[in-house]
């Protein structure tokens, strides 16, 4: 399948079979995400991968019992930063000239502008800001896996406060934005396989 | 190239040559981007696609005079609505049932509840909300490119109000977000080319 036709195999299924996911299926769903490409390089968001059947069915009444919660293999739960901190934006600039052998001095300038402007900014701008660099992250892993032939279905129905709770995310300077769910489509069970697609237009 | 490889040769381009992006190779990526799977099937954005050398001119100063904004040699102008009006959503809903063929009857109990929790939101909270489907299909459109070898370069530096007024988009019901940046890198003159990649951790 070329991207197109990876694309339009794809849709949001709503009933899968339970199947795992291959291990080789799911690094090259989760590389892609790490290769996101965010604003100045932030990175700020992490996933958290979770295949343990418990939890998620601690996560069931959360997301308003939706089935791909229990039916898929793994869940890809999209945490952002809750705020850029200086602490935060100058590891990260820390960390990025080391990889790259290069003085701090050399993007102090771009740093300085950077800190200047989330001064500015409130922290649930800057976690609106860090939540959507998480959705092209979201966008990544949807193509990764759709060329992979694993279905995914982004979700965004549940209570981030809830599962931000559940998974112990509090104080720990991420929140919860957007679950990706990774498994099998049932064909047979699932209304919306049969559907047109209604793409933009 | 797989996807891994497409994503590891990928990069914010900094300097472009000028060189033009063939239609069959922007038909992908705006296809791509068509296909881009955003929240209840809303498909809150549009994409304006720039040329247009004037124009781009214009834009320049807008958007801190990067050079990337006139060595394109297109600007994908990512603009997600303005607020979920019970009319866009009805509007959508009824498009989608025409598509399949079905009642609108069939979606009513699930439209409702959305137009009730949009109900609850503020414009603003909206406008967020479609901004991050937005960025979705901002990887859609960044994963397209890589993978047929045009550069791409997202842009969130530009003075939004001021792009909205150039592109005579006040009181469209859109409001821009970010820009892609298509063409071709031009290695020579590019100081990010040769730096190391800094991927997610």
């Amino acid at each position: 399948m070329n991207l197109i036709e990876a694309l339009n195999w794809r849709y949001a299924t709503k009933q899968m079979t339970g199947a795992v996911v291959p291990q080789a299926k799911l690094d090259i769903i989760l590389n892609a995400t790490l290769l996101t490409p965010t604003s100045s390089g932030l990175q700020p968001f992490e996933v958290i991968l979770i295949s343990n059947k418990a939890l998620r069915e601690k996560i069931l009444p959360i997301a308003h019992h939706q089935p791909q919660i229990s039916q898929a293999s793994h869940l890809m739960v999209f945490a952002a930063w809750d705020n850029y901190s200086p602490e935060r934006v100058n590891e990260h600039f820390s960390y990025m000239n080391k990889k790259r052998n290069m003085p701090d001095s050399t993007t102090d300038d771009y740093r300085n502008m950077m800190l200047g402007l989330f001064a500015t900014q409130t922290p649930e701008q800057h976690f609106q800001h860090a939540a959507k660099q998480a959705y092209i992250g979201l966008g990544f892993a949807m193509i990764a896996a759709a060329t992979e032939e694993v279905d995914a279905t982004p979700m965004e129905g549940f209570n981030p406060a809830a599962l931000d709770v559940l998974l112990n995310l509090n104080d720990t300077g991420f929140k919860t934005t957007v679950i990706l769910a990774l498994g099998y489509r049932n064909a047979e069970k699932d209304w919306l396989v049969k559907l047109k697609k209604c793409e933009n237009r």
